[in-house]
């Protein structure tokens, strides 16, 4: 075990009282102490390896300077530069970060928000949210400051930080009839969760202001956002739709997906069908054909949400609001002219 | 600010005296108190929402439950696995994760390590050992619990959680072999990391033991396991071994660098030049051509080390005992017959 320094150590190692190391320690107090011994406790202090303890503090102060994160999964390389983002902003003010993993049951969800609270987390991260999210409604009951990144609820109960998912979708509808395109379909994530939900949402609306038809069979859901779960789905949207010449996919990994689908049934992406994914996600460049996808700025997201949480604990930042960052459309080889 | 329900809030609720909810509460201690009062005290902290401090019970028992990883990247994919095996086995115990990115410069490695052990962490581990390593000889002094996952030091100071790198690179050097490839050069990862060294190590090995030669220009080290990196040490390479047919990589990364040099002196792959990768990572399965690679089991490496952590810290590990993954080959697109 760690037999960690104290200040009575330092005291014994400069004979003086340990409330004299104390006060020259805490830079609140040190006025009230000669400088030269502040600069002797300090030396000692160091030479000895003396750290503050954490968590006495957070006895003292009613804080932990931790927040939680949980993200639906750790191993989805999406969430990778979401966390990054988060860790780099409350690192800078000294916070620091405990990851989890949101359990499968909804049970488990809530216990996984009762351990972190009786860790005096400040606040939570939720990367998790559903439209109506009990996660979300247990923080506020528990009034645990809490922001959501990347998915939000239906209504602003607690601030968020997204990607405009209707944005997203109007270019790449946009940027499938520049090269042609007209019967465009819709490869949907779930219902449930915001991202699938507006970006079905974004894609009827960029398709009805094009005045493009839309018919009922022209989107599928998928139960996950996984590439298996997206194969299945874009073999259905396929049958449905045979003449179709565009797939607009929810993420990236249904994109992959629909690659999958495709190529099972001979058809090439994109000489036939073109295809475009949302995320861009880390190597999506280097898959064949190399995909066309909506750049979320994850990273970014990851960092506004923490210095949005900082603000909530400090108390200003008050309202459930919504920053709402600007994606991009980044052009690749897996959407081509429509064939005629 | 978090409102938390204390001891004293469910005893007033109760009209009896705090020890007895206390005790109540305490499973060790709960038969000093009648069966009916412990089932009252029960129901009524539920009710209220109290949750047991952790801080508090951090102070008065001398443990956190808390574990710092320090990762080289939290956002590249490759770690991602390893944090989730990591946090599931933790978790299991009741250990919560905390995650920090390891910072650019040497003083702020030693720094973070000292933030974490100011926090209590019960223990450490560590992706990003360097051969010899300071942040290892650090968590030594202090005598803070420490694994190593993924990398190892030279000397076995400190347990740790490897791949089976000498392996990893037999299997690629024989698949290779068993193509008709005799001309094979190697992508070298960074010489101060175990991963790097023992890779090259591995490589010179197999072609020892199969009988080939092995000028000195076969092998060019890359300053870094990145894609970049491994473009501009693959030029170099190339350049250097213009009649080479094979590239073994040290990673992923370096080998999609050497698709892109390739590209770029217009020679194909697998067609002209064969590459076989080392990791497995995400999506590698999807890059163009599919990438033949060398499966590492990064979930179950993460699971490994965190329950060697926890016995380490509960007294059952004492020495610096080494556990080695062995590794799998999986072919792919990006190897072919020797073109003679």
């Amino acid at each position: 075990m760690n037999e960690a320094v104290t200040i009575k150590d330092v005291a014994n190692e400069l004979g003086v009282h340990p409330s004299t190391v104390s006060r020259a320690l805490d830079p609140a107090k040190r006025g009230l102490v000669g400088k030269d011994v502040v600069q002797r406790v300090i030396e000692t202090a160091q030479r000895l390896g003396y750290t503050p303890d954490a968590a006495a503090a957070t006895l003292r102060r009613g804080r932990s300077k931790l927040i939680g994160v949980i993200v639906p999964d750790i191993a989805n390389p999406v969430f990778s530069p979401i966390i990054g983002g988060l860790e780099n902003a409350l690192a800078e003010v000294g916070y620091a970060l405990i990851v989890a993993d949101q359990p499968a049951d909804a049970k488990s969800r809530l216990d996984i928000i009762e351990t972190l609270v009786a860790r005096r987390v400040d606040g939570l991260v939720l990367a998790t949210a559903a439209l109506i999210d009990d996660a979300v409604e247990r923080c506020i009951r528990r009034g645990v400051p809490v922001v959501l990144v990347n998915r939000a609820e239906e209504s602003d109960r607690a601030p968020s930080v997204v990607s405009d998912d209707v944005e997203g979708m109007k270019l790449a509808v946009e940027h499938l009839i520049s090269l042609g395109h007209q019967r465009i379909i819709h490869l949907a994530g779930p219902k449930a969760l915001s991202t699938g939900s507006l970006r079905r949402k974004g894609f009827k609306a960029a398709m009805k202001a094009a005045g493009l038809s839309l018919s009922r069979h022209a989107i599928v859901e998928s139960t996950a956002f996984t590439r298996a779960a997206g194969a299945l789905a874009a073999a259905e949207l396929l049958k449905r739709n045979p003449d179709a010449t565009a797939i607009v996919a929810a993420n990236d990994l249904l994109a992959l997906g629909a690659y999958e689908a495709l190529t099972r049934v001979g058809r090439r992406c994109p000489e036939d069908v073109s295809v475009v994914g949302h995320n861009d996600m880390p190597l999506v460049d280097m898959v064949s054909p190399a995909l066309t996808s909506i750049r979320i700025s994850h990273r970014e997201m990851g960092d506004a949400a923490g210095r949005l949480l900082v603000a909530l604990i400090n108390g200003q930042e008050t309202s459930g609001s919504r920053i709402v960052m600007r994606p991009t459309l980044i052009v690749r080889q897996s959407t081509a002219k429509a064939s005629t």
